[in-house]
């Protein structure tokens, strides 16, 4: 297995990168050495910045970064990087231009994700409309927003669409959830001819037992699937419940990629879980939340931005077809 | 105001009718003298049989019935009367065939809602796909049943289409849930251009505080909305919560004929709550829950089949008339 | 022991009154035979009425009554009888003067008790300030209603005047709570000059654990307290949570004269609980709460008003020398 | 299928029996027209009597009785009867006599049963010592009563003695279970060669799920088992947790006869699920929980003593080929 | 707007100050250099000093200090200080003398708040009586202390004296709560003309939802009010509700200066939220809970003790003006 | 009191030992230097090793260690020391040889004790069987372990052994619980001929309110007992509820020799609770929980592993009548 199983995926040499450690347990992933990437103060008003996207462009990168207020409100905001590094986050909120007056308000925004489809890059996020929904819209240029209607119903978190059309249609991941602090939660596929109208929903995967704790009590769509010659790889959070609270780890599944709602594989360990100070002390401890991931299919690098501790972004690197390997070699 | 209010009603010279009680109260809807109507061991092996749905059907009246068998497991069964008094209900539960070999399996089937539009009757009821869904298939004859995709992901309940399409697509009204007895619940609305896809979903109203507790943990859409000059008419359950559980009465509410999802007229009092044995002992005490009402258009007429402690199923009187008055004298 | 014991006491000879029933186990209450004394139906618009209180008043009885509407409004309402036990309940809530233009508006009113000191009839009630709160209010003439400063704040139900200056202050029992369903509940004492502001607050008892299962979870106060010379007769309720619910059941003790926080003695057995049909079935099953007490102090005899089933009001009579004897052969 | 299959069983021609009823659905269980067979107020001082044991005694019956005083108070009581319907309780609750001085105080007693093995009569109950433990004595006389140590540790209940050893052991059934309503429940199986020590715990069953509600929350094992030449028939409670509460059912199963824990066969659907009011309103609504089954090996009639609402103790008749092949032909 | 706004102030130029860091991002309150200013076990068996209470007395410092021992009892402890940042607190905790040997006895003793009003200074805390209450007592000299009537009955916590009369009477504000850690909370006013009897409860504020999460689960008053022109400067305590418990953060409100229950402005962001590991790791996690705060008058200093994770103290400084500035200019 | 109060002790001049730290409070017990002294990542695939047992064996230290994998699966690994500081643990969980084919097979395990009795190792661990178990095996040289009946029935934790018999029977202390992270819990005692059947259960103690809250939740018994002259010393965990989850400290309590259930002593104060960042932070915050513990009976010193955080061991020292002494001066 080479690097060739990366997809439809395109050069990103200017994508940030560290060899791993050399000493320690070597991991599949590793974490950058100056995490985390981004503090929590690094806007005028922020109490926060986590569970936050990257994409490519312009030939260097852009992204939507959640950031907390000092009121402890929830919303998006724009940002641009040279290097994917030093980031440069805009101190106000997106606002967004609704397609239809008639669109509902949003009474706030949560841990987006972004992906470019055809001709322009959708943003995806947790959406307060009556509850959690998933909320939609696009950009062109990361200046001008445009909201469209929200795809699902709530109660609705972690919604994620895949990088192309499955078959004729658009297609999005998503985890139904209640009003509070779920205390449950499957992953669930839906189909749409026009990205208004959604439907053909498929249950994908859901939590499991003791053979696998670290996800026994949620599971949650993270970064937008990669495609790769095994399948789609869908890097994913699970939820562990201690007697003091939610841990939050992540890891990876295969899924087929015209059926995606079949899993071809997943791994029973955990890629990475809260470990380090900023991972497990913060505003919410022991949470470890991947949000988006950048490949350079030249390579096979991959650079994943995860939320920590529901207060900084952490960075951590990997390459894809060691992690393909490890959900392949590791699988259930 | 007359029952020419009624719009695209049918004359159902032959639906179940009993005139007010001469004595007692006198109240907008009354019972059935004759209560319950049907029996919970009306089947050959139902532990219960509620929470119905009643349609006229070639000059008389079929329906689909929640029967609980001796196992407690729930499923609908086809059922046929003359008179909407005197039913006989199939003893096995009805056999959807799939529009689709890879829909989903149904785990099980419950609180089903029945209506006529265009061409055929469909049928929505609760339908378990990893947790409580909606349900959506359609027949022609109540002999041969037909399943289509779920329209909307779990956790939902309460599907129930509108008679009509509004504009140029079918409408639905839910009630999205958890994966319980869920604790809260608003009604929202939805749109399809194809009864597969949905989107543009609203939300039309929620639970009520002090000002009307019968309503005040949860609201669900009972029978299909009843359109009218004054709005759709739609009846709908509301629970409180005693320290002793649930109580599930029933009033109604008026919403816009064109968007529906906004509100005219509320009711502020119940129009039916739990009172008499058979609504307040059985499975679940303090339950009466309307899925399905009869409406002449000649008389103003107004039969509701309403489920009844979770046991046997309850059928009570009122005209249209004096029932969109009371909604419109005691709007909130 | 004779009823020469109670004391302070007036002469009630038209107060109402049955023998016990021949047959049947002997108990020291017995239920009037006509029971539920008043049904849920009584007024205009009450889907109950319940947990209220009667006096003496005129040579005949007056009452203030909870009746909860048809939208499950809980409120108060004036009513007359002349023989206790036909009630003429008016159909509109009682609506309250303030003494100060600066008072709070009350969000709710229910639970109400009723005694006269000195020159007027103080009416007590639980009143809705943002929780649960003690409200406190005067009538000379059961028409007109003045409402005080909330004795105490919230979250406290429950709250019952003694019927004179205990030393040379008011003094009240009440029962602090939280701001829902209350799994917990001790009685306290508080005194005041001023019947404006309280102070000394000291506990009187609390539930009791397997020695007296029926008053595990929370106990109040009840009717007003009854002077007698072996103390102050204090008819309280008490609750067990059994794995369906709470159940609602209420006995006696005696409290010093001059310390009313000392307790002399407590019953272990209840003296009533919810058997009935009327008792058990209804908004809340298994509920008696006793909320008013006439005793004629000529014959000893006493009659106690109880809600039944957050339903209806229930009519049990006794004798006072028995109830007290009642106490001290079963004290803990 | 005859009655031949009963073994090791005896001859009760003058056990209480009544024929099916003519009308009504047939079912393999009936009840006896005369429930509740015993009242709750049939002790000078009983709140309730239900959840109880009976044993052919002396050409008679005795039993070993849950009465809970009016206090709320759990105790056990011995009582009498000639013909199994008619039964005189003593007033006063058991007093065991320790069969070692260091053996711990009992805090309250419950749901017993009694099997006669060897020479003696056993009985277990709930034992309150720390939590609610496993109870064990024995009586040869129902008038002189041997407390033995406890045989497993808090928390459990409905401990069952099988009538013989399996194998070189005595064996028993039990439900370990928490501190308070317990929200889950197995079956598991004991054995000890002195009904001293126990040990070799095997689990024998579980709650279902969506294949058989009504016992979906938790079970547990209601008269000793009843030796058949099909296995080991046991007549299980089952528990369903609607919104409103517990509903307790019971069914049957077959285990194996030398290898107990081992289920040859369960039934889906419940035998006996809470239908009549004495068995849906009491102090606990919605309750059927049998503890005793008398059997008479000439004719295979089965009477079944189960407690109804916490309140009233029932009676119903079958047949046990009947209820054997109830279980096999209904097996999950 | 100058310094000038402080009324009824006191020169203090021996209060602790620091300037503002030269790095970072600049906040209208900065912690000290030297923080936790108190550690866990600057007395002999204490587990941890937190939620303490600071006063000038004779020309230094003086306070009250909340000192859980190992045993993790919770008790208050006097201590002193000539800078404010080092201090000398008692090994043993505080021993009131009782004004009436009728006082009932304290449980235990936990948030001290102290002020000096009229001739002596007055210590209120969360006493233990049957739950947590509002304890009351005072001294001349720190050295003995006296203990009064509990001002206001359980369950509240957060008693806080205002530093001079409102009108004719004292004023106290405090925060009715559960027994248990309570979920809900707002602030609420009373008043005495002794300091023994209270009434005249008025609700001031409760939590917030979305527009302010950080104080949506409930709020309390820290430090005494400080007199300023614009109003009552009130800092107080919010609590948001995470997937992993509470988090406690602080900011500030003005309250009329003659109704004080009566809101001027009240910031929407918090003005320190637990971010530092002292104030995110400790006895629990994501604490910053001010109880008392120094000001000098000639300069509009502002030192603020605050309890830090529960397990130490911590101090930070800023200046009147500004955060009057800051709640005018952040009001919701 | 001097080292002589140790009874049956063995020397062990080579086990690990720091004198205490010259600065800081004196405390009891104090901190190995160099923690943690095992590393979550110390074997090839753990992600945590904590709460482990430790055993002289061979001159040297063997010992039973609780490694979770990546997956956040449970299990026990051996493992071996020179020291008892540097440790080489096995890659692969221990397995187990059945001593019987139709022992249950073990769903996972967790929280190992280990000692020598009479012949050979026993180990007790925390087995899961249809819920968390007392699980029992035994090695003599650390390579071939076999596994043995469950002593208890599900639900209990914290099995531990005497090191001898008691009386003729072998003796185990454990702690029954629930089926989740249970809120409840005391220490009871059971005994066994020949370990496999148990009995004459003993409840020892539970745990305490106000007079010692680090111990109001739960209790569990940490390593192996220690006999000394003044009775078995007992080191247990005790477990806080604070409104963010649960706190685990540890002390030590004395038990009578010959009827282990009488407690002699028991502290006040714990002895260790989590301060450090290794104790505060990890998978679960605020835990120390001790599972074995080493002594030299020349010296009297103790040396007691613990684990921290549910991530890492710790080490801690102290000598035994320090301990002990500790006990008796600060006995409840």
């Amino acid at each position: 297995m080479s690097n060739s199983l990366i997809r439809n995926g395109m050069s990103l040499p200017n994508m940030p990168w560290e060899e791993p450690p050399k000493q320690g347990r070597k991991e599949v992933l590793w974490r950058y050495s100056g995490n985390p990437v981004i503090r929590r103060d690094a806007t005028a008003r922020s109490n926060s910045i986590f569970n936050s996207a990257v994409v490519p462009f312009n030939g260097a990168f852009a992204g939507v970064f959640r950031c907390d207020d000092t009121a402890r409100r929830m919303n998006i905001h724009a940002g641009f990087s040279q290097d994917g590094i030093n980031w440069k986050i805009e101190d106000e909120p997106i606002q967004f231009i609704k397609t239809d007056p008639e669109l509902p308000d949003s009474e706030y925004k949560y841990d987006p994700r972004v992906i470019f489809i055809e001709d322009r890059y959708y943003i995806m996020w947790c959406n307060g409309y009556h509850g959690a929904s998933i909320g939609l819209g696009y950009t062109f240029d990361f200046k001008k927003f445009y909201q469209m209607e929200n795809p699902l119903m709530p109660y609705n978190r972690n919604g994620v669409l895949f990088p192309r059309k499955i078959g004729k249609n658009y297609a999005m991941l998503s985890r139904p959830s209640d009003s509070g602090h779920t205390p449950f939660g499957d992953i669930f596929y839906s189909e749409s001819p026009d990205l208004v109208y959604w439907g053909k929903h498929r249950h994908v995967m859901g939590p499991l037992g003791s053979e696998s704790p670290w996800q026994s009590t949620k599971i949650g769509a993270g970064p937008v699937p990669i495609e790769t010659s095994e399948g789609w790889l869908l890097i994913y959070h699970g939820v562990l419940t201690s007697c003091n609270g939610f841990v939050y780890s992540f890891s990876a599944a295969l899924l087929d990629l015209e059926k995606p709602w079949k899993v071809i594989a997943r791994a029973r360990p955990y890629l990475l879980s809260p470990q380090r100070d900023y991972e497990c002390v913060g505003d919410v401890p022991n949470v470890t939340f991947p949000c988006a991931a950048l490949v350079d299919k030249d390579t096979g690098r991959l650079a994943i931005y995860y939320g920590c501790a529901d207060t900084v972004t952490g960075l951590a690197f990997g390459k894809i077809d060691e992690v393909v390997r490890f959900v392949l070699d590791n699988r259930l």
